[in-house]
């Protein structure tokens, strides 16, 4: 049983003087399969680690605790391990939280839904965030650097996602590296839930790739004020930014970069 | 309603000289359901456009079609264009596809899978392709730019991934643009198969990111003998391919590139 984040491989490089094999650190990455009071909600491929902080921040993210206290996470295993053992984690909160609804299965004859909806779904359950002091601009330019310090992952295996919390002094005070970018995340919202920083009012959020409407969701539903992605975003995360009163930066290109929501800086 | 693939807003522009306001094109993103004769099998967050590819495409490379034809693929909606009525997808085999298993819900007491089920399962459905004549080597190192002058909705938008197919003349016989890379190689796969062209034997798939275990995974399943990452691959991807019999090769950087897979190659 490995519970490793990186894994040594033998491969072989190619260039214009010849081909050579080498040994190379591999990025890990494993299904966890996340379950609520016993229902399953999710089973994401994610690097190991931080598992607990997964799987509660998911739960945080999604919306499937309103008003629920975690009160216990825990892998299914408990006897001797099992190269399983670690691939369930089960969050507690003794039933008070809703029974999740299934998203796949036997539909009705429902045309789906669209990006407007699901816009709509997120204002029912999440309030726009209080207006604060927008962070330094001259800070937001240099954040992918500082971060950049912290992502031991990704400079050895170079197939990494990374996120940070960040303050207005440019403090980074957490940093999360996984294979998958919204685990980056639910890891950073999972552990401060776990330590009562929730809401993260006043903090920012760093994400290494781009913006998509799931990254600013989450984002919102934590409480962070500003969201700023290296690369660019979606459409539909612009709209849920604006919506949800998130500052959103992004396209993070030396001491340039845009900023996407609020429409118009306030000046 | 819009089925655009990019949309214009107003943002701010930040940079040394000051701040100003100007018009960008983002990304557009929007869910969309796949039903597999009337179930429910993923709802993914997809750029519009090649929608029945991408339905196709998904349910091919996900194994949910064993040795069931696709007897058609339509919206849900048939009447006058409602907003959602291009945000449901129903791939149809006259129940001849496996009823799917819903991936969550309730559970067992199981801890589960790890990386290692996924692999044996794989190998279960999928036979390790047959050694074919191994792409030349100078060519993999020019696919990326090969690809770049295909790569429109990057171009504008920035924040979007590629997949394409190649042959071993250096031709990109096509290229799909998606929020989600997935979503990029589904709508070529499911093109292919539409258009009576799987297995891809002999061909070669191109993705933009990096590879994990699911796009190896999905091209396998459509036979592609070789996959080329601009980035580098996870572990499992490297087992998948080593299992599979895929050459999967990654982490480009002008005429260098690593071979992950076969762990040799042939002398």
């Amino acid at each position: 049983m490995s519970r490793g984040r990186t894994r040594r491989v033998v491969i072989t490089t190619v260039t214009p003087d010849g081909v050579r094999r080498t040994p190379d650190q591999l990025i890990v990455e494993e299904p966890m399969t996340i379950q609520l009071d016993g229902t399953t909600v999710s089973t994401t491929m994610r690097t190991p680690g931080h598992d607990f902080e997964l799987a509660v921040g998911f739960c945080h993210t999604e919306g499937l605790l309103p008003g629920a206290a975690v009160t216990g996470v825990r892998y299914c295993g408990t006897g001797p391990a099992a190269e399983t053992e670690f691939n369930v984690v089960t969050v507690e909160t003794g039933g008070l939280a809703p029974t999740p609804t299934p998203r796949l299965g036997p539909t009705s004859s429902s045309c789906g839904w669209c990006g407007s909806d699901q816009l709509d779904d997120m204002c029912a359950r999440l309030t726009p965030l209080p207006s604060t002091e927008p962070m330094p601009l001259e800070l937001l330019g240099r954040v992918p650097q500082l971060v950049a310090e912290h992502q031991r992952l990704f400079e050895s295996t170079g197939a990494v996602h990374a996120a940070a919390v960040f303050d207005r002094e440019g403090a980074i005070r957490n940093v999360r590296e996984d294979v998958g970018r919204h685990n980056a995340v639910d890891k950073l919202v999972g552990a401060m839930l776990l330590a009562g920083e929730l809401p993260a009012a006043g903090l920012g959020l760093f994400v290494s790739g781009r913006a998509s409407v799931e990254m600013v969701q989450k984002a919102w539903a934590a409480g962070f004020g500003t969201v700023l992605a290296v690369s660019a975003p979606t459409a539909l995360a612009v709209d849920a930014a604006r919506r949800g009163n998130v500052f959103l930066a992004g396209f993070v290109r030396g001491d340039r970069f845009n900023v996407y929501a609020p429409e118009r800086l306030p000046t």
